[in-house]
């Protein structure tokens, strides 16, 4: 079964509003394993609306529209779809005792307004809207469905879980399909696909594999697909292990967890705290750390030294070094990592100095290089890389490479 | 003109992510007098994209398509372009040149599939990508365009701002549109709209507002649109002034100036320096002062305390504070600023310590509540705020309020 979804509303083309409905909408008939084919946008025009429907069920078998924030909206809609069936309308005494139901115990008087609302396109199944006035709308023809809801989220949301879905439940003749998604760190797309080349193209027809790059990080996402489930999860086990012991030395995790969770796992597992030294990243590492809710259990806290003259204060770096190497150099993140781990009382501290940009740099030290360290009271590694993008790109970056370079190091560390 | 924006992408049709991308072009593009028509997002596979531009281009005079994260998507959707174009592919040096810009100085090896990027389909306009290796291409075609762009957003936000717009602009019939955007923070959307009632009343047809808000933030965006420029910006100028004079203590500046940029300019021309004493925020407050460039001039750093241990240790917060009131409470936050001011040697200090959640709030302290104080040598202010909302948001909101709280202090403080 093919489903498109149809928003209308200028709104989202101005970019006005997120069309989070149909984002929402495309998970639910994904994980009911409906694929949804398209995704279509117009406008608040009749026209546009006639043409959208058209488009829609000329690629899938069934299409969910919303949108139509009110009244006036809806019978924009209506009028379309009843265009677009070539029929009239009809009025409908149960959905006007449905609005009674709500506004009586409110004491708000029907209006005109109310009444219009109980004219619907003929030939329609109503889907009873639990959370408002305006009914969710159904019609078959000519072996296709059309399905109209109103674009109110938590409205659209009842008639489709309540009533729509089951209905389509029982009717699916159903495809099954699993995702598992690899994260990794520390390589780029390109290399990881070299990497991953032969196993790919021996995927069958039911297995697929999507790409999703980010910030020093590259999410890997394998999809099966296809009708028998225990031969599906069989497939992607497979697959997923055959790719996970070719990059073992880059993934940190399955299923969408971030860096600084898989560090905060395995730092609370093996009872290690941490603390950062953060110059170029001017607390942007230490952030993304504490956005994880129970950060606190491993985390300690930071010296954000900016200025030079508090990377001496806080974190004792030597003026010498300071002098002989400058501000961005790997002997002067050594230092700060020797002081952090003394002035945070931490097992692990990581440092970082570098040219965030766009201004400050030089022919040796270009805008994106930076230095970091992390160490314990034993060994300190130490690296330095070259980031290239803007100022933000430049900090995320920095600062992801830092919790990479930090996890990996907690990882070979002996448990305390 | 009108405009398409074609996205292609399972990952979006499952309902995985959200096309923020779409989002962002449809503000820039009707920002520029552009309207865009209908939003299309469709499945990875050749077929789909080809009708997917027949149908855009039957709409509009430019589709817009984006997506395909990384080299394998950009494939497909490479072929499909020339499949409609009826064209075939041609290899540009151009291309791989700038490949080997990027890669060079990080030492990357080039592999066969950075060779495959640099293959075109024929009679393309390049796009220069400065944020990545895989370029933006434009094609003329029986009067109407196509422009197909990477899906990492920052590197399609930098093609379309960079190469593509300032094209466009020049070719358009254009409607004058100019905006001006007053920036206020520390009071709600429907407080402001009530105090500039009477104002907005008597705009006439030509003028309109809209109101933007943020955390802790609200962006008046006021818009003349007519033919005649000059008469257009006199009237802009007046409306501005009218209400910039109502709510001139909640304007902390123009034109989608951050609240952090404000805040150096303020500090840099009065000569003073600022540091920072966080807890619950974690760095955040941190990160985004330096996320601005040249901070540097004016911020020194922050002690970021995440536990109590360091809170006494580094800051000097004395353990019967903490006993006596608790963590979150402003007796500890004051004796934090004095803290700061002494560590970090600055002349303003400000510290923030709260429940960010979801877990440790209390009946006395819920989640949401973050004491803030602010301080020099002199004068101490303290306020208990309560942000409620998720983890995430109530560290950005304290964060906001704290630079807003700065901001005013400094605003009052006499020059050094």
């Amino acid at each position: 079964m093919k489903a498109t979804i149809l928003t209308i509303g200028d709104e989202i083309l101005i970019g006005q509003i997120i069309d989070t409905n149909a984002v929402w909408m495309s998970q639910k008939l994904t994980a009911m394993g409906i694929s949804v084919v398209e995704r279509l946008t117009v406008s608040d025009e009749h026209g546009a609306i006639v043409d959208g429907i058209s488009h829609c069920l000329k690629v899938s078998d069934i299409v969910l529209m919303t949108g139509g924030l009110g009244p006036t909206k809806d019978d924009i809609t209506k009028v379309a779809i009843a265009h677009y069936l070539k029929v009239g309308m009809q009025y409908h005494e149960e959905v006007f005792d449905r609005i009674k139901e709500i506004f009586a115990p409110r004491n708000i008087p029907l209006t005109e307004a109310h009444k219009d609302q109980c004219y619907l396109p003929e030939n329609v199944e109503i889907l009873t809207n639990s959370m408002g006035t305006a009914p969710g709308m159904l019609w078959h023809h000519e072996g296709k469905q059309i399905v109209s809801m109103p674009g109110v989220p938590y409205e659209m949301k009842a008639i489709m879980s309540e009533e729509l879905l089951p209905r389509l439940d029982l009717r699916l003749d159903k495809k099954v399909i699993l995702h598992k998604t690899i994260m990794t760190a520390g390589m780029g797309e390109s290399s990881i696909a070299d990497r991953l080349d032969d196993i790919i193209e021996r995927f069958d027809d039911e297995l697929s594999i999507a790409y999703l790059p980010g910030l020093s990080q590259v999410r890997l996402r394998i999809t099966a697909k296809g009708d028998d489930e225990t031969l599906l999860q069989s497939k992607l086990d497979q697959s997923v292990l055959d790719v996970s012991e070719r990059i073992s030395d880059v993934i940190y995790g399955y299923n969408e967890i971030s860096l600084q969770q898989a560090l905060q796992q395995l730092c609370i597992e093996k009872g290690i705290t941490i603390g950062t030294a953060e110059s170029c990243t001017g607390g942007h590492l230490s952030h993304l750390i504490t956005s994880v809710s129970g950060s606190s259990a491993y985390y300690q806290g930071s010296a954000i030294t900016y200025s030079n003259a508090l990377k001496r204060k806080m974190l004792g770096v030597k003026e010498e070094t300071l002098k002989a190497h400058g501000a961005v150099s790997e002997q002067v993140v050594e230092e700060m990592v020797k002081g952090a781990l003394e002035v945070l009382e931490v097992d692990v501290a990581v440092a970082l100095s570098g040219v965030a940009g766009p201004s400050g740099g030089t022919v040796d030290k270009p805008v994106g290089t930076v230095c970091i360290a992390v160490g314990s009271h034993g060994v300190t590694y130490t690296r330095t890389i070259l980031a290239s993008k803007d100022r933000t790109k430049n900090i995320a970056y920095a600062s992801n490479q830092a919790l990479n370079m930090l996890r990996k190091y907690v990882l070979q560390a002996k448990i305390s």
